[in-house]
């Protein structure tokens, strides 16, 4: 295998957790899987294993392909394999699907314990918290002590902040990337309407669409259109689609008639396909309750005390879904508490999307953040 | 009448106009209404009216109330009255709901000529152009030669900006407030998302939910609470609302949990009460399409060429739909024309809601800005 194939073909693999997990919601799970995938191989003492945090539409899938004419491959593959930043020449880099995800992993498409339906909306809302102690559980079965790395953009980075906080002496090195420290009004108020717009799709059934063998593909995308606006730069969307129209004049009607709404359209369409409502509603809301600071009335330096792992947290200029300025809330609070830290603010007109991007600043940072001793 | 007491009662008025009018789509009017209102008394020689231009969701009712026991004035009442910054006791303000609205002008709601069924969906698209023309009829009608001003903010503010260049001796001030010279790839999202949701609602019926005594009220509702998250800044969600919860503890459902949510569902719904799913997709095309530099070859400047007014152009900080930055395009054009111009820049955290604010600077340009000479 080339560096050029990356990863190369991977398989998929999943296992089965017979612990009982008590949610933070207040419900226990008797059981559940998690499908994950791996990348790389572990060494003998465990100590080169990275794990990556996917974000809200996200799954394990993050590097090389199912089948060798799968048209695209995992979602950060121009990150993860061997030569690339997340190299796996070096490291073995494990990426599981959270709990309550349609990847896989028991959620509200897996079928509830005792019945012969999925478990639908009555899947217990599930937190940040929560799947951070599922991938801990992950980790021991794995053989895994520490982590060299805890990675991940946007949901993802909030995972690797709960991480060096839940478990300080799991995690040498933490990178949190285009997240902030919980969300503002104005980020919940667009995961209120996505969720809106789901609920009130009469195809939801109250979310038991699938036993009425439906689809609340109206809802689910319209969530996707509004989400990839916030995902996009304003400065990005002009760059790359302009005020462009797809013919020369005016039509005067209500067909697709500027490049935005085709894209906007084509992103929303995709997705209907390939993710379930009801998980996007459990991502959304488990965004909501992200506030690590809560428990410390409001003080993140203080709820940032305990961690001992070595932080990287980067941002992007144009991204308005998680500005810079909320990682530096998150910089600030580490420097309160004397934490070792770098910040990175790359220029880039990719808005939020930046963080999947091959932009060479930020791959150059995270693979020499790699190195760095923790 | 004192002060307080503003315009006091004011009485609907309807003016039919004979005349066909041939819409920049193509389609020809052979006749429509216009509806508006009146404050003040025009003087003699019909020197001191003032034209008032509503934005996307208003309407002509700008002051006063039809009943003594109306619950809300007009929507602009706190500017428009004796002795407020549009003064009633001097001037003559004129306000007019534009064609295509749902305030009692010919537009989606009204029956269509030769049949006994509503427009609807067969209601031509008009623009901002077109609305100028009608509103020029209007003033014809009204022994209006020139204004003494037109102003509006939004979508308003187009309209005036219009009127500048369309009807040069016909404006000698014109204001322009939180407007932009034409719409951004992110504004032009945004109008579609919100045209997505109520066109994909089943109870649109094509746009012939009236036909079906249906109401498109999920997709309406959705493009409103979209509306109101751009109208407000991020920084103004956070003071009037902030992460607050409606009660003390998370309470993993999908009820109403945080204060922002009760908000823009409470907006969305007093939304679909008062306003035509058609005549709101017809506003939003009228946004997009809103572009006077098309003609000149994306030149804006030589687009102002031909103004005479005096210029107050007037943005809000926080306003994110339209920053300063597109007020500021609009400032440079005409300084570029050597044409006069005042710029305000008011810092607020109202966002884009701002322009309808009763901020103590603003009101006080406002009123000073109709005595500057023309």
């Amino acid at each position: 295998m080339t560096d050029s194939d990356g990863v190369g073909l991977v398989t998929p693999k999943q296992l089965h957790f017979d612990a009982p997990l008590e949610l933070e919601c207040g419900t226990t799970l008797r059981g559940y899987d998690l499908a994950y995938e791996t990348y790389g191989t572990l060494n003998e003492d465990g100590s080169n294993a990275i794990l990556i945090c996917h974000a809200l539409s996200g799954d394990q899938h993050a590097a090389g392909r199912h089948r060798p004419d799968d048209r695209k491959p995992g979602w950060w593959d121009n990150c993860i394999g061997p030569g690339r930043p997340i190299d796996t020449n070096r490291y073995f880099v494990v990426c599981s699907n959270n709990l309550g995800g349609c990847g896989g992993s028991t959620g509200p498409t897996s079928t509830m314990p005792g019945t012969h339906r999925p478990w639908g909306p009555d899947f217990p809302i599930v937190t940040v918290g929560d799947w951070v102690r599922t991938q801990a559980r992950l980790a021991d079965a794995l053989g895994i002590t520490k982590w060299h790395a805890v990675v991940g953009g946007s949901l993802g980075g909030m995972q690797a902040l709960d991480w060096s906080i839940r478990y300080p002496e799991r995690v040498a090195r933490a990178v949190v990337v285009a997240a902030a420290p919980r969300l503002s009004a104005q980020n919940i108020a667009f995961n209120e309407i996505a969720r809106h717009a789901i609920r009130s799709d009469p195809q939801f059934h109250d979310g038991r669409y699938l036993e009425h063998d439906a689809v609340p593909g109206v809802g689910l995308r319209l969530a996707r259109m509004l989400g990839h606006i916030t995902y996009l730069s304003d400065d990005g969307m002009r760059a790359r689609f302009g005020r462009d129209r797809r013919g020369e004049q005016a039509r005067f009607n209500f067909d697709v008639e500027f490049e935005i709404e085709s894209y906007l359209r084509y992103q929303g369409e995709s997705f209907v396909n390939r993710f379930d409502a009801n998980t996007y509603l459990l991502m959304t809301k488990a965004l909501d309750y992200f506030d690590p600071a809560q428990s410390t009335g409001g003080d993140l330096a203080q709820a940032l005390e305990p961690t001992q792992a070595r932080f990287l947290v980067i941002a992007f200029s144009s991204d308005w879904r998680f500005s810079p300025e909320r990682s530096q809330e998150i910089v600030q609070a580490l420097l309160a508490r004397k934490k070792r830290v770098s910040y990175l603010e790359i220029e880039s007109d990719f808005g939020h999307d930046a963080f999947l991007m091959p932009i060479d600043l930020y791959h150059r940072a995270l693979h020499a953040f790699m190195d760095v001793p923790a």
